[in-house]
């Protein structure tokens, strides 16, 4: 059975991104919903959509593919709406940056002549909306395709096809257990968001916050970036995913202590310079990943 | 008296970079101390100094301005060298970024005939060493200089020659006191600079460090950039202000605390979408203090 139609839940950054590059790169027919009918009006005026609707009901009813584009809990509140409205064999998935409550929710409602598979691009950016929505934004970024092998609404084809997908626009593709999917984007994502935001905050809360920020240089600059997300949006992502969150947040207070007692050992810093010489390391094999990806492209 | 001759101790990033700035925005006569014939013969080459010695006290004999750009224990160490053979008169000031322990020193070693005054240009890269080295590095940075009104060694006229100086390489010029000064670069950049390297830790000593680098999108590049930093360098800058960064370090461990309990409470994550503004409303703030610094130029 052929899929053509792609309708897309929610044309914020990473939906009306999907919507620009599936236009670009494939030969899907996408359709759109948004609450906001400026929004619509604008996704149909550049193209990036051939239908869209301010009731996702419409959108559900008319595609082969469902992609939940909202923040996690939206979305399993929009897509306990919007199941009965399924087509049969609908491949329902989504973009979230956090699976494990979300995902939970989808699969009971999820009708049984449906399938679900998640994705995750990695791509964002600390400034949402439709606006700044590119058909370029999964160029050379990661699109993780969720596997969850024993679950019954799981399908290994649907996996493929968004495999395919996520090649088509770009994207260089990993496929990761479900599991193994809310730890790794807490390690990588959700904590150093937190950190990020306690950052800003001791410079923010300091006794004199205006001239700590005329001091700040490039270091204070790109270590709170990403603190300028949007607040009610990053509150989803990590209470979505507050349990791997709140293990790694013990680990890290506990590594704190660690570097606390290298500041003062009275070793002359030998500790504390192999300490940072292998987190020095591991910034470097972290850049020597990417750099490999780029090389493959 | 008039000052023409400024001396260089160490032709590093700041060092090299300093020489570089003043041969082009000023009048000054630079010459330079490097322990690496290759790194005076560069120096030499490209002009940056008119002249270059492998053997400091050369620098220290012939300089009216003496510059310490070598990391503070460094710059404290060779100090005491170069102490009995200053010129009289020599204003002696350096380009660390921690002061504390490193100034104490300084004040010891000082001849009475001499000045000692403190700048902290907040520029800088995490990759060092002259090659880097830049006549623009300090051009819309913010370069501090420090005042210590209470010590004898401390002179108000050579302030302001610090602050000229700064102007005249196109820095914005802050005054703060010596006493401010190492809780406030504490804030903005050495806790940074720990939570950089203990977030590309926590991702380098996972069950899957090369998946974890692989998944990783521009928000973990962003928060670990400065863990590429030198570890023999940041080791002393560390240890060397280890009193300001203990407190603050145990500071953030509290706010961690406090972002656990916001990421399970029970009241549908309103408290920690407030702390998420809030974050967000500091990161605009220091945002636009850099925009308003960047009008004024």
């Amino acid at each position: 059975m052929e899929r053509k139609v792609v309708g897309i839940i929610g044309l914020g950054l990473l939906g009306g991104s999907v919507a620009k590059a599936l236009k670009r790169f494939t030969e899907y027919e996408v359709i759109g919903y948004a609450r906001r009918g400026e929004v619509c009006s604008a996704a149909l005026a550049c193209g990036a959509v051939s239908e869209a609707y301010g009731d996702a009901k419409l959108v559900a009813q008319k595609s082969d593919i469902l992609v939940l584009a909202l923040p996690p809990d939206t979305n399993a509140d929009i897509f306990e709406q919007l199941a009965p409205h399924l087509k049969p064999h609908t491949l329902v998935t989504d973009v979230a940056s956090t699976k494990g409550r979300m995902v939970k929710r989808i699969y009971q409602y999820l009708p049984n002549h449906s399938t679900f598979v998640s994705i995750h691009p990695m791509a964002g950016s600390e400034r949402g909306g439709f606006e700044m929505a590119s058909d370029s934004l999964f160029t050379d970024a990661t699109w993780i395709v969720l596997e969850d092998k024993g679950n019954p609404a799981y399908s290994e084809d649907d996996a493929k096809l968004l495999v395919q997908m996520g090649e088509a626009v770009g994207s260089m593709v990993e496929r990761v257990s479900l599991h193994e999917h809310d730890h790794l984007v807490a390690t990588i994502s959700h904590v150093p968001h937190v950190t990020a935001t306690l950052i800003a905050s001791l410079a923010g809360e300091s006794n004199k916050p205006e001239l700590a920020y005329k001091l700040a240089a490039g270091g204070f600059r790109d270590v709170t970036r990403i603190a300028g997300g949007n607040p009610s949006m990053w509150k989803e992502i990590l209470r979505g995913n507050a349990t791997e969150i709140d293990q790694l947040l013990l680990e890290l207070t506990q590594r704190i202590q660690n570097v606390r007692e290298l500041l003062t050992s009275d070793d002359d810093g030998q500790e504390l310079e192999k300490y940072l010489q292998k987190a020095h390391d591991y910034r470097n094999e972290y850049l020597q990943v990417k750099e490999s990806e780029r090389r493959l492209l």
